[in-house]
């Protein structure tokens, strides 16, 4: 079977803007908005234009570069004075996810190693840094799909929790990456959806992306996929990642851990597809993990439609950790790293080096 | 402090009518429908006007009433014809709650004792045996919510799912009686209620019952739930019943389930409530619950406002089993029953004949 080509764009770079597909108006329309600054870029990750790990790193590599570009005829001075300030605001829009924070930092030091002085030299040189971010997050899929697709029995019901597809990466996904390599490779998959409340990244995202490359999709209620587990209906699990801790503990959209630890009762494997880029060996584990609170009234609804009481007190994080112990696999660009722990993951992290 | 009185009926007696608050509607409008005969009633039931399986009991008994009332004027032969109708179409409103099956083969008991033949008579009794049952039902709620209270420590922050509230039964409810009856004893009590997709009866009924009588409630999406308990936030858990196997297996809303593995993976007592009118004798565990499954609207979307892909493929069961072994304690009108199986509920059914 020939490889998926996407019908649509997640983010691409065009006419020397950052267009992004706008991820809150899927599946109704499908509508680009364009960008020509970090800090409109910042806007649109925090707003959740674009949402994913790899796909918020991505954008934010982007977001230094269209501000590299609309400096490049300044002196070197407010050149620095601008892309200083691009990093910082492009830092402070969301917390949790690291690759935004990786990508940021990989940025960084493509600037640090261009000729000093030479702003519109700069300028070019970061927005190829960009580019190549970009074009590694689709190869890293690629590569994560055919490691992962040895793990996928043909025949197999895969449940997976939120969106870790094309739209939440350059192009392919981690998770959903996984399912396309499966199915290229000749199996007969079948997957459900959780709707992902209270953003519906599931409902909205995971089930369009699938229905687009004809991949059968069921969805489900959050609160479903454990009677699912308990009736004997799911085979294996694949997520995504936002965060992973150095002894591979795991943050993901919330719900996640709720899904290992039904996994884990019902010996379901439970794997993680992820590039390396969203290792934050910096933390010893996912207690460190910062994770993000947002608005009350995606709980208390879905957009204008809110339907508990307007004054309802209300939390809402949006990631969870699943510990390590959970974890049956970490799919990698590297491979596959069956029980992750501390050791694994450092010796990982060496070979990437090499 | 003194008891609580609702400010709102579940369902009421009123004019020769049943009335019953439109739950579909709350919080955003209080409205009451009327019914006139069993048929409607069903529809009712069926359409989640009313759900809950106490209050479904109630509404099947009074729907029984309201037609030999209809009947009151026919030969005993038409009555019989009627009645026996009745019975068939409330039978066929909803698989899963037994209360409702309980509630009618308690009708039918009454109806057999009568005097046969006298068809006004019959009318009144059965009436009067639907009044009964109604106000058993708030008895035994009160009486559970003693029971409970004893079991909820001071400052005690509970986690509850889906709608066991005065929405659910007849008055006070099972889970949140036990809290109401737990702060009328003087306690600080303050309760999470996941929102309970697809139909939302934790961020619609359980926020605003709550909220009603000003007991503190905090909204979460049904996937924060393992994150909070991971985090040490929830003390204990309460929840309400459909149906409890003869072993203790419990059937309740779709998630319960969920709840009650993460409940045991973070030592969390994990209490059911519900009356002994929703044990189902009959049944050894509860593989032989079934479990109705309802539109694909409802996971698609929220009443109007459709999310999800048009024609994506739903699977949308409304409840799942909970086995005994995850429930730390029933909490039922003649006490509680700490690791239910089926020795210790068969002496409480005992218990109850004496």
């Amino acid at each position: 079977m020939a490889g998926f080509h996407s019908k649509f764009d997640t983010l691409r770079w065009c006419d020397g803007r950052l267009e992004m597909i706008d991820q809150r108006l899927l599946p109704a329309e499908v509508a680009y908005i364009s960008y020509e600054s970090a800090a409109s870029v910042a806007d649109g990750i925090r707003d959740m234009v674009v949402r994913g790990a790899p796909a918020i790193g991505c954008a934010a590599a982007y977001g230094v570069a269209l501000e590299a570009l609309r400096m490049q005829r300044r002196s070197a001075e407010e050149f620095k004075t601008g892309l200083d300030s691009a990093f910082e605001v492009l830092a402070a829009s969301r917390p949790t996810a690291v690759n935004l924070f990786w990508a940021l930092a990989r940025m960084r030091e493509i600037w640090q190693s261009c000729v000093p002085g030479d702003v519109k030299a700069s300028a070019a040189c970061l927005l190829d840094a960009a580019h190549q971010i970009f074009h590694a997050d689709i190869a890293a899929n690629r590569r994560m799909g055919e490691f992962g697709a040895e793990l996928i029995a043909d025949g197999a019901s895969i449940l997976t929790h939120c969106n870790a597809g094309a739209l939440a990466t350059a192009g392919h996904g981690t998770a959903l990456g996984v399912i396309r390599s499966a199915v290229e490779a000749g199996k007969k998959i079948s997957v459900f959806a959780d709707e992902t409340r209270p953003f519906l990244q599931g409902a909205r995202l995971t089930a369009w992306e699938l229905m687009q490359d004809g991949i059968p999709v069921t969805l489900i209620a959050d609160n479903a996929a454990g009677h699912l587990m308990s009736r004997g209906e799911i085979d294996v699990i694949i997520v995504g990642a936002d965060r992973i801790a150095a002894n591979g503990d795991v943050a993901n959209k919330v719900g996640t851990y709720q899904v290992a630890v039904l996994a884990q009762r019902h010996r379901i494997p439970f794997y993680v597809a992820a590039p390396l880029s969203t290792i934050d060996a910096q933390i010893a584990d996912g207690s460190e993990i910062p994770i993000e609170e947002r608005a009350a009234s995606e709980v208390r609804g879905y957009r204008d439609l809110q339907w508990a009481p307007k004054l309802v007190n209300v939390r809402n994080p949006v990631f969870d950790v699943t510990p390590a112990e959970l974890v049956t696999g970490l799919i990698t660009e590297l491979g596959v790293v069956l029980a992750p722990n501390t050791e694994k993951i450092a010796q990982l992290l060496r070979s990437a080096e090499r």
